[in-house]
């Protein structure tokens, strides 16, 4: 099957664990059980959302081939987490899902060469699911390959009257039946009589032939190509693909799902999929209920005598909040002037060690074989501590090797790189008047 | 007056505030108010335990003569917070309160040449108290100096018959009463009967005259002089001034006060005496009810929908306590395997940034005009960049002048210092298989 994930947000619900540059995809909370047949090294038992639900679709389907839809920003972290061999389909901006899928099928199309007459399901990067989810995605896969009809949507079997998700109506209760209409998200009472009336979750799941959205995006964008589209991809109006495409399709089915199906955008819902209560340094008195608990700062965290809260800390900052209230974070995030203090990279990762008014001292590590761009600031000088590993330097066309010791001092100007042989890890201190990510220069290595 | 503030404890009860080298009565958590006529500065709002009573008793008698009886560890804490010229009686090790107090009179009138007949009050340096509290002290100082009694103590009115101290029975209900007896820590039931038979709390605090204890002392330990007693001070028996010497004695007076006193000694007592909710950088939702947060991390805390909690974060681990709770830390924090993270000491501070097996990274800062001790380390070398100010470094007897952005080498085995001019910033990296505190050797500089 050919599969399309949609890796979006910038999960400010999800903080101090996601940024700007993390979204909650990225986050290691699912401990790897021993049934994936994986050998798990002690620090690393956990896998993010991403990684999980790319494994449970080659578990499925050996031959998949897996696309991910993202935005330029989260490219890093899923080399990081998924390889540098994964396939992505790079937005330049956010422009929501319609000119995300139309670039996906471009890229597919043009790009991968995926012949129109092929069936495509795209599907959320961060459902908490099982692998019967991805038995029935390939399903799904299967009626938009047969084509009955232009579009297939996975209807979700509701569990309770949910506010939360907008609701499909089949036409009939057939494992897969022709949808009569769309409903928005209700509220409570109007939840309940689109369950009586045998109304469907909307899973965001969408199966259709690559020619059919590629058609359908030329009718609404002035573009030729995948090259053209991603030229012009800053100019395209925002808007979902709901609006753009499924409102106005009048050959819509929807396939049943009965599965295990969670929507984890916030830290309630998220806890309530996690296996353990702490992931991290940290320990809870007998006293404690409902508590959970994610630490990715060194230092320990002590609960006592706590009720239904979740702590999660991470160099960005520390939440402590009532489970309930946590669905209300996001305002609160967006007023704090958050400043990043951890990002994983294609090469490996940083952290941000001590900030102050003329210096920023950063933990950088390199992974195996990996290396940074050649690259130069302007207005600050750096001095690099290695304190682990082994690997070299490139100052100026000049190549040195470099291991645990070694002091490298970089003046404003100089071009720099290093890569690492074994992982590496430097301690750099950035040092000027006007210190910002803005200030960096790439270079070609001659 | 003649005052001895005794420093005490190594107050895990607070943790991750506290610890082996910073009591609680070095938090700074009390917000300056403007009616102490002090220019504040942004970041000096707020003054610790210790700086409060400091003040206060100056504030009372200017003439007032303030000896702190503290242990070798507390010693750079307190003249961090006091300044170098703070008179302390320095004991080698714990030996309790009656040995504590014995070598601070002794220190008293040998080395200070204070005359016998001159009284002393002693008191711990944790009460939270206004300065109606030291103006009893100083009455009480008067008693002693008059010398109706052997020890005159102070007797808190209860305000509830509480099961945490003990109980001062006076003969009569006059401001100044015999003691008839004296009673443990009750259980609830006895502590009503205590306060309706008109006890008080015993306060800790003892006025006498300076030979009345150095007589006391030479009766109950052998030795000749205050040298003789701190050179043996290791060999002493732990004992309490109460067991001592109180319990033996017949003619002892108790002085009563009303006051405002409070003792600190867990989260939940602390938090009420704090007049902020908040210290540091954290934000509450108007959800939360009845909730301190104390954050010394640079990150934000955000606390949504919490009720009846304490939230404290250190370099040392972060705690989250209902605030009952909080009285059951200690033995959860005896059983971490904790590092000190940071650090008062009389030269400034230093903060741990980063531990790797075989590095650690560290921010530390020299106040100005000051200096570390000239010393060399056998297993790790240290690379320092300078980050702020100017200053100079000593290395193997040469000295040179630093300033931000410089870098230095220490190999193993050099000798070394740095000295601020300016407030000196410096991160230092170091290196080593084998790196520990212990791994330091001082030397005399030529």
């Amino acid at each position: 099957m050919n599969v399309v994930l949609l890796s979006g947000g910038s999960g400010k619900r999800l903080w101090p664990l996601s940024n700007e540059v993390r979204s909650k995809q990225f986050l290691k909370i699912f401990k790897l059980s021993e049934e994936c047949g994986r050998e798990v090294s002690d620090d690393a038992v956990y896998e993010s959302m991403v990684q999980r639900v790319y494994r449970q679709i080659r578990a499925v389907d050996p031959e998949a081939t897996v696309t991910i839809a993202t935005s330029k920003s989260q490219v890093s972290a899923l080399q990081n987490q998924l390889g540098q061999d994964v396939r992505i389909s790079v937005e330049p901006c956010r422009r929501d899902t319609f000119p995300a899928i139309a670039l996906a099928a471009a890229f597919l199309h043009d790009k991968m060469g995926v012949d129109g007459e092929e069936a495509v399901v795209v599907c959320p990067v961060d459902p908490c699911v099982d692998e019967d989810y991805f038995m029935a995605i390939k399903k799904l896969w299967e009626l938009a390959q047969e084509g009955e009809a232009n579009i297939v949507l996975m209807g979700i079997d509701p569990t309770y009257p949910s506010e939360k998700y907008g609701y499909v109506m089949p036409k009939t209760k057939d494992p897969v039946a022709e949808v009569e209409t769309f409903k928005e998200k209700p509220d409570l009472e109007t939840a309940k009589k689109y369950v009586e009336a045998g109304g469907l979750w909307n899973g965001g799941v969408f199966g259709f032939k690559l020619s059919y959205v590629l058609d359908r995006a030329h009718e609404l964008m002035d573009f030729t190509d995948y090259e053209d589209l991603f030229a012009k991809y800053e100019t395209l109006t925002k808007i979902s693909f709901d609006y753009a495409v499924v409102e106005h399709e009048k050959s819509i089915a929807v396939m049943r799902f009965a599965g295990r199906w969670k929507d984890l955008g916030t830290w309630n819902t998220l806890t309530e999929a996690m296996e353990e209560r702490i992931v991290g340094n940290a320990r809870l008195n007998e006293t404690c209920e409902n508590v959970h608990v994610i630490n990715e700062l060194g230092i320990p965290i002590l609960g006592m005598g706590l009720k239904n809260l979740v702590i999660a800390a991470s160099p960005d900052g520390i939440l402590v909040s009532d489970k309930e209230q946590s669905s209300y974070l996001k305002p609160y995030v967006d007023a704090m002037d958050q400043k990043i203090m951890f990002a994983e990279k294609s090469w490996g990762s940083f952290r941000v060690l001590d900030v102050k008014p003329e210096s920023l001292t950063i933990l950088v590590t390199l992974n195996p074989g990996h290396g940074m761009n050649y690259h130069s600031h302007q207005r600050r000088e750096e001095v690099w501590t290695i304190i682990s590993g082994e690997g070299e330097v490139i100052l100026d066309g000049v190549c040195r090797e470099v291991k645990a010791g070694d002091v490298i001092c970089i003046p404003a100007g100089q071009r720099h790189l290093a890569r690492a042989k074994t992982g590496l890890q430097i301690i750099e201190v950035q040092l000027g008047k006007d210190i910002s990510v803005t200030d960096k220069i790439k270079h070609e290595l001659a």
